[in-house]
């Protein structure tokens, strides 16, 4: 089985520790995305992957490739020309202190990529399973038609779309992202996303309250309904990140099937590095439907999978398919194993 | 509105991390002090501020001045000479290991400055506020007889004064500090400090065990309430801290006001740094009451302000006052902005 | 009174912070060692220990040892020969993900030193107690013949003997192990562990559960009972770890003598490097011991030194006694000294 | 008298060291920009400065104002805006290696800035000196309309303008820059460059081989003169770099004033970074003719500045003008003070 | 054409800087080994190239064997086992200081693999052409009989083969170097390696002296002569390094082919890192003659590119084709690219 | 034989690599001085050397004497006391940038330190050798009753006394200096120094001119003579450097003995660290008189210990009569030992 994954790959400057931005003259660099993540997450389990995207053609460019060569990602799709590389600037939050994210991603090779760049018979062959997120189509219209033309081509060919919703304010209103959205939702098997996304990508809303981190399962298990619904999404699933502060959250997974729902194990999480947990936990997903893990066991698998992603330091999630059963079969209390 | 701020700048040399001091042979460096944090905290929540105080006439004096400048802090009324740059050494305690301060302060060009250094006439005109904190006439009867002078001054031009009684053993004993301390807040507006500053440095005692992290709100009032009868104080503010750890503290405030007191939300603090957190608290006051913000939600500033600088490395506050206002009114979940 | 302890000294190279081995391109440097542990816990506790092993004949051979000078240890019986450094990887866990030890000791200068390269009538001369653990007959033949005699010479010279029984399953199993130590504990006076220990290294079972952080303090007693009644050992002591997650752990001790069990104060630690922890309890026991600070005292400072060592990064406990006593007589409330 | 410079300030990202980009995973930050460096260094020097600009209106473009507030410049005419923080990555070279710039400039606040935004009668006001480079008007049409527009201003007020020829080629061709160029240098009283600038920039070609790092007074004194009938430029000066590799470089500085020629000393520099030579020579060059100290001084203090410029870390010359007289009268055998 | 490259990958621990080794507590890490560099030069230059070796099955082979797929080197023949991680330790000379190396490689996977390991038919399929250097037949006996299976499977396929003699002392004895090198240089095509290794490796003497850092490529050409003669190798490559000093060496090459000689430009190189500059020698000479650039520009090209790699910290060569074709064509003075 | 130095520790603070001071936040520290750095180096060099001192009784001055005790310097006799730890701020420079140093060694324990302090009689026994330096005396008048109390019991023990001048014009002027210095060479055996120190310590000119670099050995030649003839010194050495920029140095020694010249080999030094060169060259001469390697012998070894340790990070000299014997015999060319 293999995985494609299409989207933006962005250089990420994030001020050292729990450094605000420039406060001392260094910045830590990783290169990440929300489906290069997916695609990295993937090969570290065991899941044969490719990713798909447009950089500019530079040392930068290729020095952001091999960030994905080095986890055996297969690059040999990605397109190279003109434009410049996207990035974003983090600030980790600690405590009462929240992150802050300032995107740089206007005018990047990848969002002004062109319907040529890409030939979608021959990215899909052999693949099996076809993996994006929201924030892909919010970038530009460029990418937009782009996504449309990938989502269609892949359902002739039986492919298998997982979409992670991903909602994110600072790239389009939530008027704009649901036009789109709905549209594209048609397409997807797979549906991933939080609470948030739901109301703002698709309108649903909800009873919870995200900002207060009460989680309310029925409420969740009526937005996956709506989804199956009004979309034929087959599987839907939820991250539930209750925020006690920047430092420690409450982490669980859900995941809607054939009308029954299927609840992780929570888990209270000392974060080292929250971003890229969504990303880890669809790629958990994808891994225990891929191997046909049954529906509980696929679930814990992701939840499990994006814990440890918090644990780490960059967006990538570095833990094997080993690491993550050994916490899916554990408890979490981080013995020493020597 | 403009305030003017008067004490001594140091050099902070810490330990990196939680390393214990020359664990490994280098140590993070930052421009420090009482006053000077109180007017970093209020350049950076848009309050126009001016620090005084007499620095080494060498590469290290007039870089501990650009630290402020970096701020916008006005540090053109800094007087240069001889003496040394008064440091101290700090060790980060985590945990059930208490943080260590050394102090080598001694000789330093402030603690050896002359009346002739200053002269109040000019530096107060145009300024609306004049703060102060108990750690400046502990340093040397020269700066005593400086503050003194300062004090006398402000108050013939109808400045408003504020002081921060901030008590420390390492400078004084108890006997010598009330004895300068209850003569000089006769000219003090408002007080702010916390149980232990009372009771050391101006001999009020109360019933609540600062070790045990057990606060007792009446008792905070009555001593304000005797601070307002004896000084004449026209607001009496503390913090609270309840040390449950090295790294976990609870964080709130009280301000007493006309017979009312008014108390802020309690913060659960994962600490970065919890060095600087009273200068941020005076800070975050006064700019509440400079802007007429009100007593309960001035206190409220006081205390999200000092509570956000306890997650930023280093004894100044970086924060704005949008980020304060954010924490106010928001419940410190610490959700990634994007 | 002086201290000898004797087992093989390595190099920890770990992964800086919490990130993952070979994350990024440097590793954090400590040398370390269960015996070479306690002997620096034991100089910064200012009892006078000397360190007994065999190194490579190299500038590494020669900056271990000097690692140890530093502190003041006695290595001027260190032997140095041929064969490699044994050394070990660490990479640090983080909330549910564990820490991660990779051994590569074998073929060390250690594990292959011979009989002719310890004179021990000349080592044991001035020498009062002799501490060793159940690392060093794990390694290899050659050590294990080398540990059977000097505690034979030992016992003859009337040298308290204390180890550690510190069961290690990457260097041998329970059997293996059994058949070793249950011969060896017979010349012990004071024997140390935790409840793994006395199953795996002596075979005796108890009812908690130590995966699951239960502890159950009659379980203990019964198995220091039965170490006692076997092995004639005058001492029992087991540190109580409860793992809530890598970052967060519950410690106390416990000791048994002559029938009595002295149970410590129970400490809740935020980790900064939990690695050494049971060196630096064996330490403080046997300062407790030799000082004859009474058997309540002695699982005190033992247990205080221990979750101390535990907020310090590195293998080697730096406190002072004063620091240690300053835990075992207040709260561990962190608060700052200044 | 007081020296207002326009420019575009950047962020600079360069790889650690002498390493390749994104060869380790952090890049060192400093703010820079040709113009932004003058004001730095004549703030350095003594000399009141004023820089403007317009930056994003984010924390970054905050961050990037405070790093110049830092040295004193006066940014309090810097307006801020939409777009993003223009930024260029760094890979310092080393010996036979040549440094690599990658700009990532384009669509910058500063690029996009508009007539609406500078009010050039009030910026003026007070303002004796106005400096501007080639960098400038190749960065957009919107800014080309501004320096034009500066100029004109500048001329009527008596202000003295002076540029640095500048030319990169990355912006745009030799055919668009001489279109620019020539039109504008009629401003121009001082006219600073090097032989490539006069030849790209200009059209003025000379006979010396740059690449071969010979250098041929008569060709610089011939380009000067026509420089000085074609534009009524009062001074030519430019400096002579000789690269003998990326690590090592011959330094000198010529001045040509009403026919004559001053020729300063030449420095053999190991250089520690190079960038931001050029803009603290038109630094140290604006010093000398400000404060009249002579044709044959002003040389040597220009060359001075920017020699002690390249052995310092970052684009900003930290030397004051002790520093740099102490070079100017002495002989740069580099003796410790002590 | 494909280049298959087989040897062993070790983990080089070096000081910081220019420190002596454990000066400060950390080591930076590369993986590196003669035939994996000249595999990863040979990738960055644009040609294909596999590496074969035997792993430890943990997590720091798998980061190991990463290191190169970062570079696009075909992994995916590696095979992983029993054994410990190879290693050394360096310590980077300057000036008069030499750099001292110190192994730590014995009982490596590598030298334990056997027979069973390497289908050497399979592994060859595609292959054009085979590299491998003196070091690994040093390494065990196990290893010597591998090499000799794939030279007399390489022969039978009509793969070119090339060596690098790579004497090194602390490894094997000159004679038994001689008898294993002259057995198996009757299989090599292209012989490269320096006049100690000629000597050491081969017992074939000259006059010059290296270490006063004398050249005399009268010497060379003989040495050369007599390999072609004895061994029949087609090509005949020596790196000829003069060594001024631990900082500064001069550098050139020279290419013996069908009786004539190819004498290199001469690089003063100012090092940053040494280690790899023959394996990037190899690799660069290997371009050539794949590439049929002719045996002038072959021997350019291979010194341009050892040149470029002493330049870059590591034992990888980073640069690219373009930036080696530029060295050749130009002359190395590093002006920036702007 | 055994080497008692005396003398102050400090504290160094350097800014990172050719950084201006605190142009980054982080310092690194070492501890040093001149009498430190030769018991260092001796010891080092394999001779018994043992440190005194008075420093303050704080973790600061434990871990100061602690730096030592890693080199087996015996500080035992260290005494601890009152007042501050002395210190320096670094600024190391590079090319034409001359390298700064700012003293904050007023009021330091050892300055104020008193007869009381230090009892010679017990101090000296077994002591062969008394080393100092012109640093001692200049730092207040309770060190200079010390260092005459310690030469005049030194003498009637029979203890060889060493003396290096070194001059510093930031402690005292030439007045003073001579006033004293030439009381207590009276009592010295073996005086060292370069031709500054005495010009200024001693009152005897030469007619070279330091600061060009130009050296005339006839001159100081004649100004050893007049040493022995004056003060019956029976050793009179100097260092000879030739300072070409902050970067790069020549070195050499002269060794005056019984009307004869020896004159060293000179290096050409790309320098790392250069303070702490001349006390290595004490050290190394020490070493040589020590162990009678004859005078020209031991001149070769002062000038190479000196040399290697300009190469080395920080004051101490880290290497090992080994390594100065080889670049003695050898010719300082760099190669990598592998």
């Amino acid at each position: 089985m293999k995985v494609l994954t299409f989207g933006e790959l962005l250089l990420r400057l994030s001020a050292p520790g729990f450094e605000k931005l420039f406060q001392s003259d260094n910045l830590k660099t990783t290169f990440c995305g929300g489906e290069a993540n997916v695609a990295v997450s993937l090969a570290n389990l065991g899941v044969e992957s490719c990713f798909v995207t447009k950089l500019p053609n530079s040392d930068i460019g290729h020095c952001a490739a091999h960030s994905l060569d080095y986890f055996n990602v297969d690059t040999s799709n990605i397109v190279y020309g003109n434009g410049r590389m996207g990035l974003y600037y983090l600030e980790k939050g600690a405590s009462q202190r929240p992150s802050k994210i300032i995107y740089d991603r206007k005018h990047s090779s990848f969002s002004m990529a062109r319907k040529s760049d890409f030939n979608w018979d021959n990215l899909f062959e052999d693949v099996d399973w076809f993996h994006w997120t929201g924030i892909t189509p919010a970038l530009s219209n460029n990418v937009l038609q782009l996504i449309i033309e990938a989502c269609v081509k892949a359902k002739e060919k039986g492919i298998i779309i997982s979409c992670d919703l991903n909602y994110r304010k600072k790239l389009w209103s939530p008027e704009n992202a649901q036009k789109v959205m709905k549209q594209l939702l048609k397409y997807v098997d797979v549906c991933i996303g939080n609470e948030e996304d739901a109301q703002f990508a698709l309108g649903i809303n909800s009873n919870s309250n995200v900002e207060k981190a009460e989680i309310d399962i029925s409420s969740y298990e009526s937005i996956a309904r709506k989804i199956e619904i009004e979309y034929c999404c087959k599987y839907v699933a939820f991250t539930l990140r209750e925020s006690y502060s920047a430092s420690r959250n409450g982490w669980s997974g859900i995941l809607y099937h054939q009308g029954k729902t299927y609840i992780s194990k929570k888990y209270d999480i000392q974060l080292v590095d929250r971003v890229g947990g969504g990303d880890s936990f669809s790629a958990g997903l994808i891994y225990g439907l891929i191997n046909h893990c049954g529906d509980q066991e696929s679930i814990e698998i992701a939840t499990a999978a994006s814990c440890l992603k918090q644990t780490i330091e960059g967006d990538f999630n570095r833990s094997s398919i080993e690491d993550v059963m050994q916490l899916v079969k554990g408890n979490g209390n981080g013995r020493v194993q020597r």
